[in-house]
């Protein structure tokens, strides 16, 4: 066993800090009054209908992960390509990332009649508990995420510590649940973002264009799956992929510290554990940011933005000071440079969310031209959209790249030398800086699920019938929501490019592994020239060499079309379905008005429940073809093609894919403030024609921005996390 | 001096065939009645409006040409890192480029009135002049090309012939003429993309939409600007555009061929000019094609696309037959591998051909989902169209990875050792695929002219008051003008995609040249163990380690990216200069109508001449930005990132940009199709609900499919001829 620095612990203590701290939230939160019987009644509706599509949810993604572990134990114990901590591994990181997204989503459905309630009182009020509720959830994904760590951690250690590669072995294991994590979060988004799309499509097209009543009125049978979507949607579905963000950042960096430093077995632990430290210590400081949130009565939009803003910038200007800090203190070499690389991320990040707002937010330009194209109709509001969609990708990728390029450098002190170790380290740098992007994630992901709760406090007072006054509260917190899950997503995809090139790494580390077990059991491996390659002496650039991962092999080529390929063919599949369930939901929301006489008069009762049926049955049935793609693909490539196929696959896959998921996003974003810009009385405002063309423009947007464009980072990571643990397989068949 | 064989005669022979034939049927045509006084005013007008802009765009191209070629001579004379005929061999590129475009297009504003006179004798005689109209426009760009090819073969070979590397250096010079025709084709592409575009999208907003009147009514003030967009930039600009694919393919695999045969000089010299033989045997089995192209009166749709199908597929089977002939012939060394090479790029043209057919024509499953969605509005019409682009992309991506992997196989004896002769002879079978996928073009070029000539009779028809059974018949010909259109673009992504795999290979050996050049003049380079890097005894495999062109380089990666982002970001700035162009159209639109009385009732003539300008001023305003984009980020890319950054970018760009074109492209053959199917009496027939919400998906398709779509495939292309162009900027620099 290893011997476990005392500086290690800090990580079990964050993550149970933050998961009483979660715990203590969340029963301030559910001793407010939750307001009159109607509001009870309805919060209860959509409670009883998110929690019956995450049961359905849970069984159908239940039964991918039995069959998969399945095949693990039988690759592992059979096959014996395999690890045998797998299964269980992968496993638990599914369970844990359900569990994020189920307390988090419970939390919000308690949350959002006591929001509406509290801002019958005032803003300040309606904001605290709509920001504490989303602060539930932050902390439960980044204390689950640690604490899942931490256990598998001590657990591997105890099992294989002393061994000579023992850190490797663990870092390595550990990734598997990383894939679990990636598998269940795929299945969230996807199929909550269908759920949702499905319903808040139908309603807008039917409810507010066709028969023109306003946004989550009850007299539109579509409204309470319309709600009971944010819920599964936003919030649970963002739940399990930010859980899957957080650990896989961490995940792929102490798996490229155990390989980078695997020659200095002290300095190795610490590299492992640098990134779980830094992620603890920014909970404590997303903590500290989280009490620095409070706004006063009256305030608009931008002041409630400023005050988030405060609580953010705070805790990332903390964890960049404490990272120099805690490196120092770690006595790592290097540490200055590290700790640049750290703060490479946390600015990229920061700029990647300035450049969103930018980009989607109605107090700038691009999103008032999509806005002013209306005058001409709803075909220009799409074209303007997605031209601006696409041109918005240009500086987060400009960014991304510079931080590729810095972090990589400080990490190794600016060796351009690609000799090996110089290589190792810059990786881990790049690595580290993704955990620096996501060690805000306590409070960036509190600010990014108030939005959807405060959504549902405006849909819970407009269906109780509260005063004008109230609405509008509920209106402000929301449109700020607007912005604020936009930053969440550019978030989310800028970490995952990081990570993922952290994960490439990670795969030629376990192929490495997998040679080095076929050559124990006598198998030869020989080069170009026909002379023996020996895996176990091999630096990284000697595996790219023996598997001709140049960009003049046609293998790779192909694979990086492939990848490519996946993403369009992710996003297609997922956009269709959208597609096709809002298409029913329309027809139903249509018999509805047609067959029940007295809807629209307020006289007679619309069936919600056939509503939220035909979400949760399209969603279940509509998520399970492009999820599995994301498994299968990369098993197929590297059957076919080899490592250098695969490598293909996931280059090609990352940058198609994160430029796409930048535009999808941004585009449906900048669709949704442009409608909210007209509403605010611009271009004729509510109701008139160029009202009606944002409106088609937003109802485009919103499987762009809810449904493919932020499963992108996930589909992107779960190809590489298949790969990797998929390697024993392509080596076997290489 | 080589000597040259007889067999290469053939190429100028060829060359002359094509341009005599092409001659032969235009005065054929021109000897055509030109109809009533009313027809030829009309016709007048646009060949006025189309051969204005298209002076206006010569000139703003004209001088990024002067300013390019000062540029070259600069780099050529002054600094001497480049070769002295690059600026000519640039300028005639560019000029005979343009010259097919212009031919092209002034032949087609000749053929429209005369194919509405025609069809109103019946419909073989519309389709007769149409289609032979349209082959003058595919032999003109053949001629031209091969033309231009065999001039400066003819006058490198006498002045650099007999040295030892004359071939080598012939070729990659050659390689410049491209890029001269590259640049040409973006602009015209670009341009006339924007201008048809704005024109269009202006017209249907207002008059169909709005005033719901048809479509080319003469009330209509766009109607003139919509009818030169479509010679301006569905001729002239895909004129380039093929002109552009077709060139650049024979010249990438020339260049290939001097490479990988460079120890064995007879077969070198077979291996140059191999591509330019099939394409010129091609050219006089495209003739026998043209004329099996026949129909009766009365036939429909199908029938109409199954006599075009005859000619396509005659000539592909005559060429593939043709193909084993000549290589066996010229006696070349792995000859029947090299055929089968050829025959998969025949092979993969067809079958993208007809995957684009299956999504685009509303014939099929894929086309009749859009115009359903348009039962529940145009939003999800719109999210129908963009997952069915996006799923459409798979086809073609496996079809052409399959290709890379068989074509390259075949031709290097299903060698997967990777050495680097085996790379070299594989990469030239991927290069002469292209060839073979191009060396139908003299007819599928006839095929895909003739659709805008049929559409601009169908306009003449309409607004010269004809007949309904004229119109009816112009109709036919021009449905049938939008499936072969698609799959023409089809051809032209699927050979850059192969193209452009060859051009990889071509960049290195210029990178090796401009190394030679350097040590020559004294420089040293040392790899990354400090020993002496000898270009000049380096394979491609001996490259791609020096430079560290592996997919673990921070440089590759962050290529790549910039390469996915310059796709989408070149696609954003041209959809939201058509965006602009409309928006300005629609305003002028609007006020003629609302100005001068009488338009609608027909007692007053709109004001055509100021929308033909405001399509002109858009087009030229907007082209420069995006075109430029396409020049200057390979140069930033390889002064900063150097060898491995230029070389991640092409592959990134590649991967990314085929994926999106076909998407675009895919997507608004389909929204333009599932109108059609609309208009053709379902869900409720030309006038209804449906039909408007269809009508929206057509005009988010327009710059889709003939703006930002179509560009993509030169925007790839001239990334890479911008890179071997300046490789000696980038050694310099590097």
């Amino acid at each position: 066993m290893n011997n476990i620095p005392l500086v290690f612990w800090l990580v079990p203590l964050a993550s149970i800090t933050a998961l009483g701290m979660a715990w203590h939230f969340f029963r301030t939160m559910m001793r407010q009054d939750e307001g009159t019987d109607r509001m009870k009644d309805i919060a209860a509706h959509v409670r009883k209908g998110a929690m019956a599509y995450l049961k359905q949810q849970y069984k159908v993604v239940g039964i991918v992960f039995i069959v998969l572990a399945l095949v693990f134990s039988f690759m592992a114990y059979v096959m014996k390509v395999q690890n045998p901590w797998v299964p269980f591994a992968f496993l638990t990181g599914g369970l844990f990332s359900g569990l994020a997204g189920f307390f988090g989503m419970k939390t919000a459905t308690y949350a959002s009649a006591r929001t509406a309630n509290a801002a019958r009182k005032g803003l300040d009020s309606g904001l605290r508990i709509a920001f504490r509720s989303g602060a539930v959830m932050g902390l439960v994904v980044v204390g689950l995420g640690l604490l899942d760590i931490a256990l598998w951690f001590l657990i591997l250690n105890s099992y294989y510590g002393g061994q000579p590669t023992a850190l490797v072995t663990i870092t390595t294991t550990m990734l598997t649940f990383g894939m679990g994590a990636s598998t269940q979060a795929l299945f969230a988004r996807v199929g909550g973002g269908i759920y949702t799309k499905a319903a808040d499509v139908g309603a807008d097209l039917v409810g507010k264009v066709e028969a023109d009543i306003p946004e989550d009125d009850p007299r539109n049978p579509a409204t309470i799956a319309d709600n009971v979507g944010d819920n599964v949607g936003d919030v649970a579905g963002m739940g399990a992929d930010l859980y899957e963000s957080y650990c896989g950042s961490i995940l792929s960096t102490a798996a490229l510290g155990a390989t980078a430093f695997a020659l200095n077995g002290e300095l190795q632990l610490k590299a492992v554990i640098a990134p779980m430290i830094i992620a603890s210590v920014g909970i404590f400081l997303s903590l500290a940011g989280i009490y620095a949130v409070r706004t006063k009565e009256g305030a608009g939009t931008l002041q409630l933005l400023r005050s988030l803003g405060i609580g953010t910038n705070l805790s990332a200007a903390l964890i960049a000071a404490a990272t120099f800090v805690i490196l120092y203190l770690l006595d790592m070499p290097g540490w200055l440079g590290l700790s640049f690389s750290v703060v490479t991320g946390l600015a990229a990040g920061v700029i990647i969310g300035q450049a969103t707002e930018y980009f989607t937010s109605q107090s700038y330009k691009p999103t008032q031209s999509i806005a002013e194209a209306s005058q001409t109709g709803s075909a220009t509001v799409i074209i303007k959209g997605i031209g601006t969609g696409m041109i918005s990708t240009m500086v987060p990728v400009v960014t991304i790249c510079v931080a590729i390029m810095l972090s990589y450098l400080f990490a190794n002190g600016f060796d351009l030398s690609m000799s090996a170790a110089s290589i190792s380290c810059g990786l881990y740098g790049i690595g580290i800086a993704a955990v620096g992007m996501l060690s805000t994630l306590g409070i960036t992901l509190a600010t990014d699920a108030y939005g959807p709760i405060a959504d549902n406090a405006g849909g819970n007072a407009e269906m109780s019938g509260l005063g004008e006054d109230v609405r509008k509260r509920t209106d402000a917190l929301d449109a700020l929501g607007n912005t604020t899950a936009a930053t969440g997503k550019g978030f989310a995809i800028g970490s995952a490019a990081l990570t993922a090139l952290a994960l490439l790494a990670s795969y030629i580390e376990e192929i490495k592994i997998a040679m080095i077990r076929a050559v124990e059991e006598g198998r030869t491996f020989l080069d170009a020239t026909g002379s023996v390659f020996n895996p176990a002496e091999a630096g990284i650039n000697d595996f790219m060499s023996f598997f001709q991962v140049t960009l003049i092999n046609p293998k790779v080529l192909t694979g990086a079309f492939i990848g490519a390929m996946a993403a369009f063919l992710f996003c297609g599949l997922t956009m269709g379905a959208v597609g096709r369930a809002a298409g029913a939901m329309v027809d139903e929301v249509r018999r509805q008005f047609r067959e029940i006489k007295g809807i629209l008069e307020g006289k007679a009762t619309p069936d919600y429940g056939r509503c939220v049926a035909i979400s949760t049955r399209s969603a279940q049935r509509e998520m399970i073809l492009p999820s599995l793609l994301a498994i299968i693909i990369p098993v197929i490539v590297g059957v076919v093609l080899g490592v250098a196929g695969v490598l293909g696959l996931l280059t090609g896959g990352l940058a198609a894919g994160f430029t796409l998921a930048i535009f999808m996003s941004n585009a449906g974003g900048a669709w949704d403030n442009a409608k909210k810009y007209v509403e605010e009385g611009n271009y004729g405002g509510k109701g008139g024609a160029c009202h009606k063309a944002t409106v088609v423009g937003d109802t485009v947007g919103d499987p762009f921005k809810d449904t493919s464009g932020p499963s992108l980072n996930i589909l992107i990571k779960l190809m590489s996390m298949v790969s990797i643990v998929m390697a024993g397989l392509t080596v076997a068949c290489c």
